[in-house]
């Protein structure tokens, strides 16, 4: 019997931003680095291969006295249902006493945390002075990068956008973004805060279709595409390029040239995961890098136990495969939100 | 934005009635048997070694149309705090949608889930002539299975009761028991149903100080224990008895001397957890017997495609080691109960 606080979509929504969600997630990858994270191991069932699939990422993270787990599902016929393809929940305990705190819509979770990951991989390894964007993938996460990226990295003045497999989608998403933007994620600050990053927004969005040209004039990349074949090739990135890998999650997914590996400072969120199942994993399988040639976690960057970039010429690459203590501790911020708004429902578990 | 149920354990006593979960459990079994369950690997970890840990199990019914987890934790401090030590909650979705259908209070679940595995492994496996369970063990869990062993096998007339470690505990349980069956389990039912299962409590409880005696008179016998050192040698046990064994449940748990095994025919609910972590873990180690003297698993008895007992004078072992799909199969009962009597909370995720 036990106060049990049940948050949807709409309320994840309204309660998370992105400035929020960034120094959340900041602290879970520190509390990673640092020893004080657990991942559990990951459990995936495919329902019927290529059709359906669903996997359980939990972890314990006793800084913040909390754990649980990521449920999502992927049933690719859902969309003939009127369903979202995708369903995630995220499940918070108390991991001082076994006491279920609450349960959280998980897909909007996912997208905060998944373009923070992007804007504190900007923010830690691109030049400081990086003013060129460019967003490869014009899916749902793609307006989630390039928010964080424009709050992390100051002098942002253009975005260029890519979809490698069609022009007429990145031409739509250009024209569309701003807007966008302001409206998901800026309309709900207020005041000062509201001018700040409104004023974020006042950068060039401009579709690219030729991806040579504009990689060679980006000094930050991000890619998040389901791709199984690299788009960027490794003549094309110019010294002092940031790359930010989000679409590799699994065994095969490739977004960039494995010889980027070979010839960038690496870094990941997870190095296990990221061996596994991130972009990270065949350049690894390919014999290109080693483990022991990944420079560091992301966390440990952040506060200051491994060094990020080491000088303007360095290619840096972030591999960002997603785990579950950044569902776990946004869920958290969300409760903690909810509780002192009166947000969310209540029940008695 | 889905319809979610919650389902605290006021509601999940109030539903569930032990001829419904016996049933629940025994089509549990069969599809787990017909390869028509998968259950995934389970998750633990422990907090604090010997003072807190979690488990998460989890799997799939695809005839039930049904996924999900179970997640339990244990504090050992929590008595201090006037919380619960065991606390556990079961999470069940839509295997068609991957749309999450409710949560629910897991310990009563789990109780009666067990209670019901301990019945119908005499139901199948004992003689059909039993008049005398003997139940070692007087814990949370005793009562569950004294009333499903009580409703599965009709010629009960006598149950003795024993504790290994405290007789005057066995006295003080033999003194209470009826009146707290059928305040758990009887007062549910009502009319005919109320005086049949009222007239199956109307048996002789006694308790027992002599463990050897009592194993030589019994026809069934029911182990619900943590031992971690056998308290039944096997010279005690007559031909003819069946014995279902409830408590170990991890690595170093036994209650019944191995070398039962070698004599006996051993069932168990899964196979492959029974020897991780089941009774059947420590006369396999010791090389008593191998994997394949297994008989089966008993879903398979109760389909008919395994043989149960085949003599009167045969032993027979129950390792009920518990599954999620025992319990994710009686969390959608309860669902469905209390759609059509709205119980439970409905909410927003």
């Amino acid at each position: 019997m036990f106060p049990f606080r049940v948050i949807n979509q709409e309320t994840t929504e309204d309660l998370l931003d992105m400035a929020s969600v960034i120094e959340v997630v900041e602290q879970a990858y520190q509390m990673k680095s640092a020893q004080q994270a657990t991942l559990f191991p990951m459990i995936f069932h495919e329902f019927e291969p290529g059709k359906a699939d669903m996997d359980i990422k939990s972890g314990h993270l006793p800084q913040a006295d909390v754990f649980g787990l990521k449920l999502v599902s992927w049933f690719g016929d859902n969309d003939q249902k009127g369903l979202p393809q995708l369903l995630g929940t995220v499940m918070v305990l108390d991991s001082r006493t076994g006491v279920p705190q609450g349960i959280l819509s998980g897909e909007h979770i996912t997208c905060m945390r998944t373009g923070a990951a992007g804007g504190i991989g900007a923010k830690y390894l691109a030049r400081p002075e990086s003013e060129h964007l460019l967003m490869i993938g014009t899916g749902h996460q793609a307006p989630f990068q390039i928010m964080a990226t424009l709050m992390a990295i100051p002098n942002i003045k253009r975005v260029s956008i890519s979809n490698p497999r069609s022009h007429a989608k990145a031409e739509k998403f250009a024209a569309e973004i701003k807007d966008k933007l302001l409206a998901k994620f800026v309309s709900k600050y207020k005041g000062d805060e509201y001018e700040r990053y409104a004023q974020k927004c006042e950068v060039e969005f401009v579709a690219v279709d030729d991806l040579e040209a504009a990689t060679g004039q980006a000094d930050v990349i991000i890619t998040a595409t389901p791709a199984r074949e690299p788009f960027i090739r490794r003549e094309w990135v110019r010294p002092g390029t940031h790359i930010t890998c989000i679409g590799a999650d699994m065994e095969g997914k490739q977004e960039i040239d494995e010889r980027l590996f070979a010839v960038g400072r690496v870094f990941t969120d997870d190095i296990g995961q990221a061996v596994r199942v991130g972009e990270t994993e065949i350049p690894l399988k390919k014999g290109l890098i080693t483990e022991a040639d990944i420079a560091a976690e992301i966390g440990s960057v952040i506060s200051g136990h491994a060094a990020g970039r080491q000088s303007a010429e360095e290619i840096t690459i972030f591999d960002s495969t997603g785990i579950a203590i950044q569902d776990l501790l946004t869920a958290q911020h969300i409760l903690r939100m909810a509780e002192s708004r009166g947000a969310g429902a209540i029940v008695d578990l």
